[in-house]
């Protein structure tokens, strides 16, 4: 029997589920979504063919034939509609990151833990063919034991003031980071244990203004002894620039790329090609694969890799560094998880 | 209103348009298939959600509801089923080659034309993001006027013996070289008016048993005045390569790639990285555009950009490569165009 | 003890070898210079400290000290020089191509045979570090029985209309196409038997008016059955680039580059990178490795790989190609090697 | 007049410097070389035809016909050299790292100041062909305000025990990441104003016992605000790897390569090419390069780019990073500066 799926949040990444749902029908269909804005839930549902639309959540979550929801609204909420759906019985798949502290995160999961619901966090790249491929190859002992992690996650452009407030997005670290934060622990098969950030605002003067940086680098420190460096900009023009490297003491693997379009045009100018423009572009097939995976694992009733627990950690991670990016200094995660934070 | 596909052959490439057109019910719906070996047509109707399937392709052309359909038999029935669909009034999607004769192209255009259906043929390169942007920069004057055209084709396994017989396939440089040829006059803006083949069999000595050889390059000339050159192959064992360049007076454009998964992993042997598998694999983006592009023609009454007239002058090049090859002269395309063939 | 050597001509060529020579001169050191102009011999002498210089070469051959000649004159003089140069004795290095006719050829080669020098001519790319790594994987196996040969030499800029001239340089196909005959033999391990070839003047009708053409693709036809296919161009406006494949078996190999300087440019029109400005950036180490191994040849009694007898052979492939474009037929190398010529 | 040369050290690097000087004699020659190994100096006079050789360095600073020393001697004896040779008035070339403390570097700017000779330092990356294209463009404007400065620098093996120790190289994040600190400032025009590193042997043991680590992670803050991250290695088994970006407001710069010769190989494992094996394959044009300006330095009374007190702050950098690691804290370079070290 197909399972019956609201989203939450007719958002960006609202309407990349929906897309993704739409066009694999097989195992679970969307039956409703909803947003504060009603007239952009109706919008989204009236494109992918959603049967019906609501202005609030909680519409969604009283529906007993529904079995799932798709979290895509606002990180600040995550935590209040995961407890109302884990409560309610309904198995959650919730946009990264899961909550903008590890408090918050706690509480989701309490409410998860209680209600014996499946929780998986959108952690997306671990979906994309070349991250997926890498980590196999890792595993496989390609590279032998990992010992250096680097990543680079650029955007190419400014994001809304608004959205890059400390409260909204948690700042460049937490929003940016957490991805890489997560690919650090699932390829080097390692915890994180400390993190020491420097960061500064330097092309977008108005992010300043609501208390963000553009640019960052971090150090990583993991359990085993592993090192790892992570930078982060708002201000690579050039495109989406998303790239990984594992170093191991039998080799090493570089994860990414900056050609889009496999055409080379030769000019008297020199070699040109184009480059990733966003994420969507990037990343469309592991948003894909992503949410497919989450309705397989409620239809065999099995447990999401990228799970609460693990986004827990992710986080922690996250705030420890832009702990260390406040007080400079390098601030362990294990006080970030002790911590009354 | 939704129109009414069906589909034709249910062999490899009809699985793939029925693939795609399921993933998109928007604009049109395969309400049936046929397969000589009525398990393979019930087959593919089942793992797609088709309504119905059949042995006979004429029970689809008979059914009055059917729009359109989509013609994935041999290339050696090409012509019969297109004849009897244009004549019921279906528009008609054909895979190429559209035939292996001039003479068997001007058959089945004639009967399109009578009838006033609409026919498109599956170049599908067309349709591949790269190539696309390609023909839009040398549109846009990037490259001045193209002088030279060249083109790599290689497969990385030996074809199905029977499949290679020249009745069937038309032979190595008939069924590889056509999507060159149809790119070498879509990219030049120009007509070929001369090929030249050298070819052999030198690393399957069973193709020879079936008159068939395993590689070759082809000589072209355009009617501009522009050169080109191709090559072919049955044994690029490292994987599906598929290249093109354009070099004009101002500029080069270099479409293809052979980096499947974009992880690079760097050991002691060196630096290494995977290869494209397939043709699936490669243009699997291309094959649903362009059936899209199908459906959106017979929606909106639009004429097909890769249509009839265009496949017949693409087999005309391809009967006159392969002639070349048999009797060691350059052949005019001329020449096969008024010839009796 | 050190050997004398002289060179023969001050033009580009001359030069180059004058300034490899003045780097290492512990087997060899560069005691003359001739030149028709003596105000560039002296010029040239005076750059590299060249004790002399004279406007006839006939006084280095002349000299009894002198041990060998570096024949950097225009190709239209290199029969008589080296007739001359063996007549005295002298080892002989001598610019590709050897001569422009295969009857020109067997003149030299005769004079050097009698005389029992030694004589290599410049056919530099072997000496390139990748075009010498891929001789070796190909010797060792690595890509199996070497089946297809794909070859491209493109001039960033129109050939002076002197040089161009068919007596001069022998135009096109003869001038910039030996260098990949020469590789086509040599990394294929087989005779070119068959030379088909088109060609045009498409970019630059000057070249027309002197009898020349500036783009042509020729195909090749091996003894073994291997196929081949070059393309040359004077309109690379983009650059000097040179590549080579060759498909075996069990592989392929890819050979040359597009990037002179290890700098990519990220930008908001795309990534950019420079390309290889001419022969001299691309082949520099490839010409000092040539003459430096001509010098231990002459040294150690040791007989040149790039021989007399293989470029005679080169020189007949190109005469072959080039009449292919006059009369528009496919031209067996025999025929030329055969005929009054 | 051709200024007469001495070197200093017969090892590694004093070869590098004698078989570079020997290419080119036109400004300079090498008169004596010194070791205190009296048969190593003799070899490589032997080897490059140097006149004299001694095994006490102050029998070169001695002559009085000698103009310049190049110092390739061990680093703990570099002030002590730099100090006896700018008192006999000698122009010097040091090999990197000036000094390992910021007292010992002040010691030898000390003496060369006082004796007004020219000191340059060999941070002869800025020579290479790719990092000085970076900075041209750079300073050009081409990627706007520089903000995030990456760099990697990976050995493919581990060094020499004793070499480790931190009396000897500095060790890991001197000996290596001192190149990187001079980039980091030359690149992005600012002065690096902390450090932090994450360190750890994880693939050698036996470092450890010498007292260092082989893999490390600094983050870098700039004055400007600028923020940088740089990775160190001893065990990058697949080669020699050294790669630099620089993103700025307007666009990024990538330098530096993985391969090393031009042959891509496509077999059935995948696509393979080789890596560049170590710093002479790397860097051999660059050395040639730094020391032929020095050498034009000298003869054109012109001051070193790459000078003594941009040194001095290169190994405060270092030592600071360096501190970091010992002491578990982010280390302001002024405190290093400032310090009693």
């Amino acid at each position: 029997m197909k399972r019956k799926l609201g989203i939450i949040g007719a958002g960006r990444m609202g309407k990349v589920f929906a897309h993704h749902l739409s066009l694999d029908a097989r195992l679970a269909v969307v039956e409703t979504i909803a947003d504060k804005n009603a007239d952009k839930a109706a919008g989204v549902a009236n494109l992918y063919g959603i049967p019906s639309s609501c202005d609030d959540y909680r519409d969604i979550i009283g529906r007993a034939d529904i079995d799932a929801v798709i979290v895509a609204a606002p990180t600040s909420v995550h935590v209040e509609i995961i407890v109302a759906a884990a409560r309610a019985g309904k198995h959650i798949f919730c946009e990264k990151p899961l909550a903008l502290s590890v408090a918050e995160c706690r509480r989701a999961l309490e409410a998860v833990q209680a209600a014996g619901v499946k929780l998986q966090i959108g952690y997306m790249r671990r979906y994309d063919h070349a991250y997926a491929a890498a980590k196999q190859k890792i595993d496989a002992g390609v590279i032998g034991k990992p010992v250096l992690f680097k990543s680079t996650s650029r955007d190419p452009r400014r994001t809304d003031l608004n959205y890059a407030k400390r409260s909204n997005s948690g700042g460049l670290i937490l929003d940016m980071g957490v991805h890489d934060f997560d690919l650090a622990q699932w390829l080097m098969g390692d915890r994180v244990v400390r993190a020491h950030s420097e960061g500064e605002c330097l092309v977008f003067p108005e992010l300043a203004g609501v208390g963000d940086i553009d640019n960052a680098t971090v150090n990583l420190k993991f359990a085993g002894g592993g090192v790892g460096c992570i930078d982060l900009s708002r201000n690579a023009v050039y495109g989406y620039d998303i790239r990984t490297e594992v170093l191991g003491a039998e080799g090493s693997l570089q994860i990414g790329y900056l050609q889009q379009t496999q055409v080379l045009t030769l000019v008297r100018d020199g070699v040109v090609h184009d480059t990733v423009p966003y994420f969507m572009e990037r990343f469309g097939d592991a948003y894909a694969a992503e949410i497919r995976d989450f309705v397989a694992c409620v239809t065999e009733a099995r447990q999401p890799e990228s799970d609460g627990p693990n986004a827990l950690c992710v986080t922690a991670i996250g705030q420890a560094a832009t702990l260390s990016l406040d007080e400079q200094r390098p601030v362990e995660v294990a006080e970030v998880l002790a911590g009354p934070a």
